[in-house]
């Protein structure tokens, strides 16, 4: 086992996982903010560079349904509609063997003291507990090849964002 | 504290973090591979369809110089010829506050019985631990604005890649 102490929490005004987008990019105007513990202040010289963030978090509130143990294989929010189920490795939903989210968000503002960075994407709940930032680096962060394959995500068509929305549409498919 | 166990290992040919580059866009033909622990098999059903993946990773070895804290300031390994520091929010190096390692890699193929993804690019010293490992996906890791400034490493020009190479030429240049 291996412990980790979160080094700051996101702000937001999103209170309910199954009212929040399930990504960033689908809600990439929202504001949400940053707020870093004191002593991290000067690890944020140099970031107002950068256009674009990673923020890895600890997805403390998964949304339903919920479990001590995230299955192996379950149907990503995204699939609701159609109830498909996929390996967790092959989705980026929140329930996860260790549930650490990778969002990325736009810098607009970055503040040293108090060290809060202002982003816009927001798919995160209020009080998330932060890991890392790292900035986005197209160099290392796109692949080079021009041909790339997003699995099961390239055929979506995506009609509702948040789980609460896709669950609905499950129903009404069904019904 | 919140405590973290991994879910397998990665296994390069790679045993020292000196002489492993930085990155694996500089290494990015080199393979490696995913060992996942066996109960996580079902958990690669639908990887096939993607052609890149994210590993998230324990960097139990950052390499030199180490010490029990990482500095929140410090001379990121590709800007050793120059000596600069960068906040540790703004660089992409190994030493952070919680030092979990984003690797972006290309799969070559996935196997799940035994549960192993076989990569291309190496940036991961071997028996890396494994926290998590997600898709790339296009629509969610790549931003939408057409003009992406990525800091300091938009002046960047590369000669070496790996630590070893990098302090030598900072060692050349104040001789």
């Amino acid at each position: 086992m291996i412990s980790l102490e979160p080094i700051g929490v996101i702000r937001t005004n999103r209170t309910e996982p199954d009212t929040t987008p399930v990504q960033t990019r689908f809600n990439w105007e929202e504001p949400g903010e940053i707020h870093l513990n004191a002593m991290y202040s000067l690890g944020l010289e140099g970031l107002e560079g950068f256009s674009h963030l990673w923020i890895l978090t600890w997805l403390h509130r998964p949304g339903q349904p919920t479990g001590d143990e995230a299955p192996v294989t379950q149907t990503p929010f995204l699939l609701r509609p159609s109830g498909e189920t996929k390996g967790v490795f092959a989705i980026r939903g929140p329930r996860r063997p260790n549930p650490i989210g990778l969002h990325l968000v736009r810098i607009a503002d970055v503040n040293l003291t108090p060290p809060i960075v202002y982003f816009h994407g927001v798919d995160m709940v209020d009080e998330t507990p932060v890991f890392d930032i790292k900035p986005w680096v197209s160099e290392f962060d796109l692949p080079p090849e021009p041909h790339i394959r997003s699995g099961w995500y390239d055929d979506l068509d995506v009609q509702h964002t948040t789980p609460a929305e896709l669950a609905k549409e499950n129903k009404e498919d069904n019904s």
